[in-house]
């Protein structure tokens, strides 16, 4: 195999696809910034205990492991930043009122989600810490919003969901209760058959409504049709109140219900979304609460964010990233030097030429040079 | 062991901290970019092949091996990011021309470089390839030099050296040639007790000159002193000649010489530098030739450049990180809205309160609050 061959799944990023990238992430950083939420950068490699603290077999499975060298214990390279995150501020940060955090770096799976997915997304996200609330449920979809908008997105559409209706259809169902990830899986998939198999020995009004949840999607009007058909439990009620508040409140989106909808490593707790765009099968963006996942480093939270790659959003984003550049003469004269650290200052892209150079690159198209007439340099076009 | 331990010298970066690191990479990555350099993204995971190719044992060891589940053959965690841009010049891009290509982001290292070092730098650097050339070598040290100053930094010394020196003395002289990287070894190290050792049954005239090179260094009249003491041969020539054409065009910092300084990774191969900061032991940056890593991708391309670690230099420069705030209301009327838009818009950092808020966080001090006066929202001193 020649040296240069990388594995599957696994890819460099070039120019023009690189600076959209780093556009991109300034951007969402930026904006993130404006709303208050704080940088942090958690490490690549923890030990695997961190990593995959409360967050189940799907992760497990999906996370590099490796052994340290330092301590003989066995270290994981994280599939999730999400996590890490919520023992940030659990442990770390140790703050008694709201924490906003955001976040931006590469996860490593060690298996792609599809076959031609990467194997190395570049997860950025943002967090709120301390607020049970909704409001701070719409701060995230709001933030979320915004920066697809600056990402050039328009006619997104969000579809919310709720973990709460599921946790209060099983809450005193033993038999429920212990093939909860099997009804997750089943319930997110829409597999009806399977449904019907895992549901067949439980009680009958549990087991109609985990039936009809698949059906329970469309625009916010369901949720008043599942008012009538599920069973009017404190839990569904207050999911569904969730929901219908959400829904009003959003301006900026427009808003679908899919209560069967429960995609996620499983540790939501509450509200749950996904953004999509128009023509893109697949979310953009997933985001909700999960606030259990800061009780396994020793502080339970309330918590709410959202994340997404930004490899997948630099592919469906307009934003154009390629630049005019301007060709500098191999010449060490001080004007000249003067004048081409003036130009860089002000921004602009001066290339010293050197012996051999090819002039359009992928990523600067040199549509200008500088040139002297009475000793003086000048940009002209070229 | 609580599992909010983190593994040793791997570290969370907090926000002040964060904040620093972000501002330094794209302070740099910008003053790449008026120089021409186009950013590219390798991938964190190679086959080892690809990852260690040609450069050594010492890479080697520090780099974190693991399986791939898709091919079954054993990948790399990179420990320097410098081969992949090699690669990506060779294969991946493969122009006739001049290129200037930059990076940055996370390495891993198996052990640290010391007790107190991380084993998750962040590197960043720029590379040239096409071009042999001192002016190539002259721009990556101007570029280097003009990043520092961004940062900060004052009274940098740059501390030359040059590969093709020990080359030139070792060069038909087989018995020398075997033992290439152990003499690497004790002249960076400046083990004068190791070299007299290796070089004890060495003709005379290698002997004498490999054991007066630890002794030459200093300002940059040390290079008549070494034409005086090293044999009279081409490639010492060609070397000593680089070294004095360069040390005479430095404008912007001190130069010092130091022809045993031969640290890195043993793919150097002409003029080598590292930059040293006031107040600072060890080198905040390196850099230098390296011809002949493209090779082993097939093509070889004369190359130079530089990196450093970005936490590194966030520790020691100066840059203020912190910025102020305004407090906002948690009032959903549209003129606030409308305010609060308006001034993110304008980069300010505006923060909703939200029940249980604390208002004055580790990066943002809230020196302002916006209040309604007559039916109109201002910002006002807090």
């Amino acid at each position: 195999m020649p040296n240069w061959l990388l594995p599957e799944n696994i890819a460099d990023v070039l120019p023009s696809e690189a600076r959209k990238i780093e556009d991109l992430r300034r951007l969402m950083l930026d904006r993130f910034r404006t709303y208050g939420y704080e940088l942090v950068m958690p490490p690549l490699l923890e030990y695997v205990e961190s990593l995959l603290t409360g967050t189940g077999h799907d992760l497990d499975l999906r996370t590099f492991k490796l052994v340290d060298q330092l301590s003989g214990r066995t270290m994981g390279l994280r599939a999730d930043i999400t996590p890490q995150i919520a023992r940030i501020d659990a442990h770390l940060l140790n703050r008694r009122g709201v924490t906003r955090l955001c976040y931006a770096g590469s996860v490593l799976f060690t298996r792609p989600r599809n076959l031609l997915a990467t194997r190395e997304p570049i997860q950025i996200g943002a967090e709120i810490f301390g607020h049970g609330g909704l409001e701070a449920d719409l701060e995230i979809q709001e933030l979320l919003l915004h920066c697809l908008r600056l990402a050039g997105l328009d006619h997104i559409r969000i579809d919310l969901c709720h973990a709460g209706v599921l946790e209060a259809l099983i809450e005193g169902v033993p038999q429920a209760q212990v093939i909860e990830s099997e009804l997750f899986g089943a319930l997110a998939a829409k597999d009806v058959p399977q449904l019907e198999v895992l549901t067949a020995n439980l009680p009958v009004a549990q087991r109609e409504a985990l039936l009809v949840l698949p059906k329970l999607y469309g625009n916010p009007d369901i949720i008043d049709e599942a008012r009538k058909r599920l069973p009017d439990l404190p839990g569904v009620r207050a999911a569904l109140d969730d929901l219908a508040y959400l829904a009003a409140q959003s301006k900026e989106a427009v808003v679908t219900i899919d209560l069967a909808d429960l995609r996620g490593y499983q540790y939501h707790s509450g509200v749950m979304f996904s953004a999509y765009v128009d023509g893109i099968p697949n979310a953009i963006a997933r985001g909700g609460r999960y606030d259990k996942v800061g009780q396994a480093f020793g502080r339970d939270r309330p918590a709410t964010g959202f994340s997404l790659d930004l490899r997948e959003l630099a592919g469906i984003s307009p934003v154009e990233a390629r630049s005019s550049a301007i060709l500098a003469p191999a010449n060490d004269e001080p004007g000249l030097r003067a004048k081409i650290q003036e130009l860089r200052d002000a921004g602009e892209v001066v290339i010293r030429m050197l012996p051999g150079h090819e002039h359009d690159l992928e990523e600067f198209a040199c549509d200008r040079v500088l040139v002297e007439t009475g000793g003086r340099w000048n940009v002209t076009a070229r």
